[in-house]
């Protein structure tokens, strides 16, 4: 554990730099609006260890894939959203000396992330040996009222004495990945003008993959005040403007850099530079202050959808602000063509790429803090990638669409083949969204019209996995491996077999409600679906009577099981204590597995079930995953083990604000921030959604005095506070709301506050 | 299946250069004497497509692990066998132009690989425009009477005409390996002298992983008439002599190029230069023919031990002999630190690293085809790699000594989790070559030694990686990949639980016949022995009662079985056309698994219960191992499948003379090579050693006349011939010997034949 920043319900604040932890630092400040981001580098650069990192949404390099040994069925490339224009950059120089504080000691340093406004603010006072004094203040925000909008303003007030003052606004494309597979430069020049506003354009290089290439083209628009132009600059991928004059003591000098970005995704190559420099006037003419005035105003529109409030316990409220923050400057459902990759825009690891994460834990939280078309859009995203989810399939020699485990394009970009080929659960998390959508909403257009490709793709490649065991005379799932990653190529895991049937079910439940033109379209014949409900009949699950447990796979019981906590502390985590040799044959679980089932699945299990699979698995898990800890503090919670709940939320909650698996430097664990949410309104609060109507069996934890947040439901805003020793209900807008609350019917009218004994 | 070279009894012969197969016909060439080799390239250079190729036995280099997911465990290089310095090379100009056979057409162009003298001949008559003719002929080898020694002979005979010849006789150290994983060039220049003989010296460069830098130094002494010497060049990393003249009808110019060549295995690299020199100088003072007799002498030697004659089929007859050649060419136990490379000194795939093809395949063959001496070498190999294996262990978080899948040292160079954490059956291999060897030599003192040792780290190793599962209450092994790697991380793979409790019996066996000290040295106590019984007496074998066969492992029968025949052609090889998930899923066998079991540890099993196992298995086998057709035809024979043997037999035997894999321009498949020898020896005439006595059962396969060939047995070389109705068996040099034919005991006296109707 590492805490950074001190605890502050709605800010990140820190009052001292610490060189050792600076890609901690960056990380944790980084910003973003949905199109673009960075992390929280430091505009005027800095020489010592850093990773400056700048990206931008669904702008996207094949990198050649890495293998020691290919397999067959292997993807020629790993996607990875790279590292983009450095646009925030600010060169200072101070009498001809570059400011730089891997070098420079300086004083009253602050930096402070604003939460609630989506401001990053920054200073420090430089002293010279000949006493004279500037205060340097840095901000920025990634406007999310207009999104090709970053914003700069650096002010340079002279407190003593007297200097040459130098500053550089610049757009520098001279940037690398760290973790390029064969240590290529993924950018080549597309074309500069120096013209005010200047403007720079990059071109990804080329590749052999047939994958589009991306051009971006930044354009910035300077006023200075309190120094004169003195020129501009230019090199290969780069451009620059100079403003230089001597400034003295109540004399200060304010830049505001008004960055617009446009990449082809939207705007074709020929048009970029007149539409960048277009919006960079723009921006210029509104001015600084009024563009901070709409982003302040979006983001506190945003917070009343969906801030939840813990009383008592700071350190609490300021993580899961923090994740919604951080989820939402990743993604705010603008863009049916994006999605959630597990580090946002804070850092390379994982590609930006697309995981199953979206699905199993990032949609069951947008679904209620922000309107439906957000999770729609995420929904459609996976429609739109069917084709690349049928190529997967073919690659393995089967039918129907295997939705990867990473990507862009609906086309796999990972490659090992006990994920690649196995991990096929995936395919089950995907099929689940649509039902969850479906049920959450109330709404089955998306499901009839258009999810209903997806299940049948995703059906079919059930019906073509699995195999029939002529011996046991039923049908199996072999080479699979489960949610826990800490076992592969097992055979029959259950929440695969299980996920399986469930979607072939789901899909011919949906198929019933479809138009005789979907069954045409798709060349579906009763034939097919009479083998769907073959294999719903005849699968197998692994099923221990003397336990009465789901058996997470064939063997699972044979190995030599014991509890996660008989293991010394010095080999925790496993992962990095650990030979991959000696966790595979543990009994040690990374993650929910068959818990995974009964999260997702929750109203086919009974109460007893429930806690015997609970009690037979948890003890087992080492929580590894930054995934783990959420769904077992909501299953710990409706089993009434709040203590465990309790400490499993903490696990989630401040995982990176605390930075617990020493690995934040490398970036946020984005896909993960839903869990701190999850585990309050799913697991403290009892939220549940069934036959339309929601439930609620709130409790409030020892440690805290009351917890509240708002629901989005069918229309209504509604919004629940326990503390004092009492729920109270309001729906603050839209239609008034029966909810079951405590297992009692309770009708919630509008502004009107409903309350029940916690 | 494409035969570049015609049937021969002794010979490899071609009478027309394919350009297209120029890579097979260098593989096929290949040439070497255990200390070096290299592919059948072409001396005067060759600018169409070629894999120039020459091998130093031992001299490698650790090339950094290139992998797409690290795994904890994983070994840090891939160690191989460097492409090295090309010291063949003579170019040679006519007319100012380089002799060049991808761009020039001659006439009678003849190359000739002669097995039984080990030497390798080439001609061609060159013509130009002005009717000008010149015969070339080229012939080299690689002493076996003395391993530093290689010779080239060019000749130059003008038939027609007058030309002005350059000949210019080279050492070249500017190779590259194809199998880079970096692209790296992996040496650098460590001297060179233009004094007659002319040296080079080159350095392998340094790496970060400790291990040790070669220097190899070449020198040549070239013996020249016909032409006078106009001068010598250097470069990097290149030295060259030059002779040249006008050469006309009648007249020709003969070359004798003396190239010794000396590596710091033996020689420290201040010495090097000054050595190569010296025995370059003698050789050429000893002249080219006394040093070709020599040679010819050695190899006439080496046949007279082993030379297995095949009546009736040329074509079996060259196959076999060809093998022979090979592997003798590659491995004669000359040199305790070194083993046998998959390719031997014909290509680079493997890395020419050490695989337990060796215990598995090789000591068989070699304890029958040389004297003891040889195998005890292979032995001590990897005793001597023993700390290696410990360190292996250690990697894993295991106790005792895991022999590595890949190596030079004893530490892993492979870098797949499922192979290099899991199979370790390898471990129970070496602990059988052990046994192999003292069962067939009689010769115990290895086994109470020296070969305990390695008995008693593997068995720790095997104690530690065993878990008990309480539930069944029986000691098993999870997480392993057979000899089958079709399959990977499997559960109580029959053959490796076979092996590991093989392995402990044998090693408590072996410990009643050790000294005190040797407990002591190993700090053995009661406990451990008693623990290891206690895993003897426990152990988990999965078993079929139904079917009365050993399973694969614990899935295995839940599979989708069918035999091979029901495969499409089109679909094999598997490996060529099936993804790796669909292998992986499928009951289709690469090689023996459980037959491994059974041919190892014949005499355990009975007649009926090895037909039920081969009955079952073999028809799921696709024999897509180069290692498979042998064990399963020496089975096949005992069981009396005579068709089974012989269409076996034939899958081995022309393995690489009819490329049946299609692969074999990358290199020979040198640890195979005693498949064809197996099935004949072992499996058509049946030979076993039971308690100290040979036993033979001899079998005519339809299509030949009769077979015989000569085993080394406890200091007896006994011939046996095979053919017209009778076995006839001669005791050539050593003691008599009671021999068991057809389970009737014969006294075989020295000179005396004993013969038996077949």
């Amino acid at each position: 554990m590492k805490r950074l920043f001190a605890i502050d319900p709605w800010k990140l604040k820190m009052d001292a730099l610490n060189k050792e932890e600076k890609r901690l630092q960056e990380s944790l400040t980084s910003i973003g609006n949905g199109y673009m981001g960075m992390r929280g580098n430091f505009e005027e650069g800095y020489s010592g260890d850093t990773h400056e990192g700048t990206y931008l949404a669904g702008v996207w390099y094949p990198d050649k894939t890495r293998v020691g040994w290919w397999k067959n069925g292997y993807p020629e490339y790993f996607g990875k959203v790279i590292n983009a224009m450095n646009f925030i950059a600010v060169g200072i120089l101070i009498d001809g000396e570059p400011l730089d504080l891997a070098k420079q000691t300086v004083a009253d340093f602050r930096m402070e992330l604003d939460m609630r406004r989506g401001v990053l603010d920054r200073s420090f006072i430089w002293k010279n040996e000949d006493a004279a004094e500037v205060k340097f203040t840095f901000q920025r925000f990634v406007s999310i009222a207009q999104k090709e909008l970053c914003l700069v303003r650096v002010t340079a007030e002279v407190l003593k004495g007297s200097v040459d003052l130098e500053v550089h606004p610049r757009l520098d494309g001279n940037v690398t990945n760290e973790d390029a597979n064969y240590e290529e430069i993924f950018w080549e020049e597309a074309g500069r003008t120096l013209d005010a506003p200047v403007s720079l354009s990059a071109k990804t290089i080329p590749n052999p993959f047939g994958v589009e290439q991306f051009t971006v083209t930044a354009a910035m628009s300077n006023r200075l005040s309190g120094l004169g132009q003195t020129g501009s600059n230019e090199s290969g991928l780069l451009v620059e403007e100079t403003f230089s004059g001597i400034v003295s003591a109540g004399q200060k000098a304010v830049l505001d850099k008004h960055v617009a970005v446009i990449t082809s995704r939207d705007i074709p190559d020929a048009e970029q530079a007149f539409f960048a420099k277009k919006l960079a006037d723009e921006a210029a003419e509104t001015g600084y202050a009024a563009l901070l005035a709409a982003h302040e105003r979006a983001w506190e529109e945003r917070w009343t959808k969906a801030d939840v409030q813990i009383l008592g316990d700071d350190e609490a409220q300021q993580g899961i602000r923090f994740n919604l923050f951080q989820l939402f400057s990743t993604y705010y459902g603008e863009d049916e063509r994006l999605n959630i990759g597990p580090k946002g825009f804070t850092g390379e690891k994982y590609g930006g790429a697309t995981y199953w994460d979206t699905e199993a834990f990032m949609v069951p939280m947008y679904l209620s803090v922000a309107e439906p078309r957000i999770t729609r859009q995420l929904l459609r995203y996976r429609h739109q990638q069917l084709t690349g989810a049928y190529h997967n399939a073919r690659q393995q020699g089967l039918k129907g669409a295997l939705y990867p485990m990473v990507t862009f394009t609906g086309i796999e970009c990972h490659n090992e083949w006990e994920i690649t080929f196995e991990e096929i659960h995936r395919n089950g998390a995907i099929a689940y969204a649509i039902y969850n959508y479906t049920n959450y909403t109330g709404d089955e257009s998306y499901l009839v019209e258009t999810g209903i490709d997806v299940l049948i793709g995703i059906s079919r490649f059930w019906a073509d996995r699995v195999h029939f065991s002529k011996r046991k005379q039923k049908y199996m799932i072999h080479g699979v491996t489960g949610p826990n990653e800490y076992e592969n190529n097992v055979n029959n895991n259950y929440h695969t077999n299980n996920m399986a049937t469930w979607t072939l079910q789901y899909t011919l439940d949906a198929l019933k409600k479809v138009s005789t033109e979907k069954w045409a379209e798709h060349n579906l014949m009763e034939a097919e679906t009479a083998h769907w409900k073959d294999i719903i009949a005849r699968m197998y699950y692994p099923y221990d009577e003397e336990l009465g447990v789901f058996v997470q796979h064939d063997t699972f019981l044979d190995k030599d099981l014991r509890p996660a906590d008989s293991l010394d502390p010095s080999e925790r985590p496993l992962n990095q204590n650990w030979s991959w040799d000696k966790i595979l044959r543990s009994p040690f679980i990374k993650q929910a597995d068959v818990l995974q089932s009964i999260f997702f699945l929750n109203d086919r299990y009974t109460l007893e079930e429930k806690r015997r699979n609970f009690d037979f698995y948890e003890p087992m898990t080492v929580h590894e995953s930054s995934l783990s800890p959420s769904v077992h503090a909501v299953l710990a919670a409706e089993l009434g083990k709040e203590e465990k709940a309790v400490e499993l939320y903490s696990r989630t909650a401040r995982l990176d604000l605390d930075n617990y698996n020493n690995d934040t430097d490398d970036g946020l664990h984005i896909t993960s921030m839903s869990g701190a949410w999850l585990a309050i309104v799913q697991g403290f609060a009892g939220m549940r959604v069934k036959e339309g109507i929601l439930h609620f069996k709130p409790f409030v934890p020892k440690e805290w005095l009351g917890y509240d947040f708002k629901i989005n439901f069918r229309g209504s805003l509604l919004a629940v506070k326990v503390n004092g020793g009492e729920v109270a209900l309001t729906v603050e807008a839209g239609p008034a709301r029966a909810v079951c609350l405590y297992d009692e019917w309770v009708q919630v009218e509008k502004n009107a506050v409903i309350k029940m004994k916690v």
